[in-house]
C-alpha cells in the first residue's frame, strides 16, 4: 500500500477561511482518497464544518491556534505576531518537522513567503524563492514564474528560475524536457535588459537533458501556449499576472453587460448557457486554482485568496501532485545536473534519479 | 474659417500598406472633414487605392518614395537603408519642416521611433522618448505609457513619463486635472523597485493643478480603469500591454470554441450575435487603435501593424485631435510648471497657456 499523503491545511487563511477551507478539503478526498490532512485553526469554527464530512473528519487531525494573520498584514507584522503560534506558520512548520509532506494556505501572500522563507528556508544552492503560478493556455497550461516573491533578477537567478519552472512542469504536466521561455520585449535592438541577455546566453549554453531553452518569448506568447515554462523576475511577472486577471475580468464583465442589455441576447445567451460554463470553467480551471512557492526546502502552496470550495480542492490537488511527483527531488536533480555541467563534466551520461514519465501535455 | 490639419501618412507601413491606410483615411475624412494629407509611398500603388476615393483624393498630396521600412527590420537596417528616403521617414520629416502637423505610420515600432527620434529629437527637457497606448477599461480610457519606447527608468524618467501622460490625458480626454497611478505590485513590504518608490516620493511632492497623483496601482486596475494615466518603463509596460492583448485573443478563441461545439450552443450565439459584435467593438474600439509617441518635439502616431481600415482611421483621429488639442503645448505647460516648482517658486498662480477644456471623461 502506497504511503498516504499528508496535507497541512491553513484552515483560517483566504478571504473565507474554514468555509472554504473544510469543503474544499473534503471535495479533494472524495477525488484523492490517499491523503490524510492536519487542520490548522480556531478548532471550535473549523469544528462546525468539519461535521458535515465524516469522510474528512476521520482522515484529519485539528490543531487548534487562536492566531490567524490576517489579509492585509504586512509580512514583517504577519512574523512577528504569528511565528511559531498563527495558523499560517504551524502548517508550514508540519512540513518542516515531516509531519507533513506539503501545505497548503489561500492566507496572505507576502506572509506565506516570508513565513515559508524563514521556516523552511531555500534549497542550495538557489538563493532566493520564486512564486509559480499555472496559467492556462490555448494549449493547456504553462508554469510563469516568478509572479511576486522576488523583486529583481541577475543572470543567475533566470537560470535558477528556468530549472525550477522546469522541475516543476515535469512534476505536474509529466513532460520530460519541458521548453523554457525567457520573457522579454518585442523591439528588436532595444531588446530586454542586460540581465535578460546575459541570461538568455547562459541558457543557450546549458545542455540539459531536463529542459529545453526555447528563448525569448514576449507577453501574448503566455496565453498562446508558446512555451510550458514562462520565466521573469517578480516585479513583472506580478504585473503580467494581474494585468491578465484584471483583462480576463474585464472581459467577462463587458459579455455580461452585453449578453444582458436586450431582451433578445438574454434569450440567446440562456440557450447557449452551456457554453458559458465552459468559458468561466476554462478561465479558472481547477487545476490552475494554486501557485506553488519554488527553491524552498519544502512544498507549500499559496491558493488565491477569493477562491471557493472547488478552487481550493484544486490548490491541494497543486501539493499533493508535487509530493506525489517528487517536485523537490526533480528541483535537486535539474541543479545537480546543472553544476556538473559548469564543472565541465560530461554530462551526457547523466541521469536523473527518477525515471521521467510519459512525454505529452 | 480654422486652418485644416495637415496629416503626413506613410502608406507603406503596415501590414497591408496602401490598402488599408488609403481607405482609412477616406473614412475618417468623412468624420473630419477639416483635414488635409501628403501621402508617402510607392504612388502608383497608391493611386490604385486612392482613385476609388475622389473626396480623398481632392484633400491629398502624393509624395513617391520607392523605399519602404519592412515589418521585421531592425531599427539601425531602416535607418541605414531608409533615412532621409523611405515612406516613414519623409512622413516624420514634413512634420519636422512644418508641412504637416503630425505623422501617422502603421509600420515598423522600433524603426519609427528610431527614425522619430533622429530626426524630430525629443523636446527639451526630456530625455527619452515615451510610446504611450490607449488602454480600453471598463471605466472608459486609459493612458498607459512606456510601452516598449525606452527600457528600464529612473525615477526622474517616471515623474516625466506621468507628466507626458498626464498632458496626454488632457489632450485626449478633455479631463482638467487627470489622475496618474504608478504600476507597482502588490505585496506590501517587497513593494516594487527603489526606482519606482522614489518616483512616487517625487510624484506626492508635486502639487500640480495639471494632474493628481493617485499612487500606486497594480496590473488589475489598468483594466479596472483605476486612474486616468498608468505610469510604468518600457519593459514592463510592453508585457503589460501584450499579456492582455494576448489574454482577449485567448478568451475571444475559448469564446469562439465553445460557442460554435454543439447546435444549441451556435443557435444561441446567433440571436445573441449583437451582443458579440459589440464585444468585439469594445475589446478593440477604433479610439484605442493608435498608440502616441511621446516627448518628441512633434506628433507621431503609430497604427498598430495588423489594423484594419477603420482602426487606421481611428488612428489618424487620434492624430488629428493631438494637434487641435494642442498636446505638444500641454506637454509644455506641465513641464515648465514643474520646473517652476523646483525652482522653489509659488505656482498657485501659475495657469496654464490654454483654458481646459470641460471636464469629465
Amino acid at each position: 500500500m502506497v504511503e498516504p499523503v499528508r496535507i497541512a491545511l491553513d484552515a483560517m487563511g483566504g478571504d473565507f477561511g474554514p468555509s472554504v477551507v473544510i469543503p474544499g478539503a473534503a471535495q479533494f478526498l472524495d477525488r484523492k482518497p490517499d491523503s490524510v490532512f492536519i487542520i490548522y485553526g480556531d478548532s471550535e469554527k473549523i469544528a462546525e464544518h468539519l461535521n458535515a464530512f465524516p469522510k474528512l473528519r476521520a482522515a484529519s487531525k485539528v490543531i487548534h491556534s487562536s492566531v490567524s494573520v490576517g489579509m492585509a498584514d504586512k509580512p514583517s507584522q504577519a512574523l512577528r505576531a504569528g511565528r511559531r503560534v498563527s495558523s499560517m506558520w504551524m502548517a508550514i512548520e508540519a512540513v518542516k518537522t515531516g509531519a507533513a509532506h506539503c501545505a497548503v494556505s489561500a492566507g496572505n501572500t507576502g506572509a506565506l513567503m516570508a513565513m515559508s522563507k524563514v521556516c523552511l528556508r531555500t534549497m542550495a544552492p538557489i538563493e532566493r524563492p520564486a512564486l509559480a503560478a499555472i496559467w492556462p493556455t490555448l494549449r493547456g497550461r504553462s508554469i510563469v514564474l516568478d509572479v511576486g516573491a522576488t523583486i529583481g533578477a541577475d543572470a543567475q537567478h533566470y537560470v535558477d528560475l528556468s530549472m525550477m519552472g522546469a522541475a516543476m512542469a515535469r512534476s505536474l504536466f509529466d513532460i520530460e524536457r519541458p521548453t523554457v521561455g525567457l520573457l522579454n520585449v518585442g523591439v528588436e535592438e532595444v531588446k530586454g535588459i542586460e540581465e535578460v541577455k546575459t541570461a538568455s546566453r547562459l541558457l543557450q549554453q546549458i545542455d540539459s537533458p531536463l529542459f529545453s531553452y526555447h528563448g525569448f518569448v514576449e507577453g501574448d506568447d503566455i496565453g498562446r501556449g508558446t512555451s510550458d515554462v514562462v520565466v521573469t523576475e517578480g516585479f513583472t511577472g506580478n504585473i503580467a499576472l494581474k494585468t491578465a486577471e484584471g483583462t480576463a475580468r474585464q472581459i467577462t464583465a463587458y459579455l455580461r453587460e452585453s449578453l444582458t442589455r436586450s431582451l433578445i441576447n438574454k434569450i440567446g445567451a440562456f440557450i447557449a448557457r452551456g457554453a458559458f460554463r465552459e468559458l468561466k470553467m476554462r478561465l479558472t480551471p481547477r487545476e490552475t486554482s494554486g501557485a506553488v512557492l519554488l527553491g524552498l526546502d519544502g512544498v507549500v502552496i499559496k491558493g488565491h485568496g477569493g477562491i471557493d470550495a472547488n478552487g481550493f480542492s484544486g490548490a491541494i490537488e497543486i501539493g499533493h501532485g508535487m509530493v506525489r511527483r517528487a517536485l523537490l527531488e526533480k528541483i535537486r536533480d535539474m541543479m545537480a545536473l546543472a553544476e556538473e555541467q559548469v564543472d565541465g563534466q560530461t554530462v551526457a551520461a547523466a541521469a536523473p534519479s527518477e525515471r521521467p514519465l510519459e512525454t505529452g501535455q
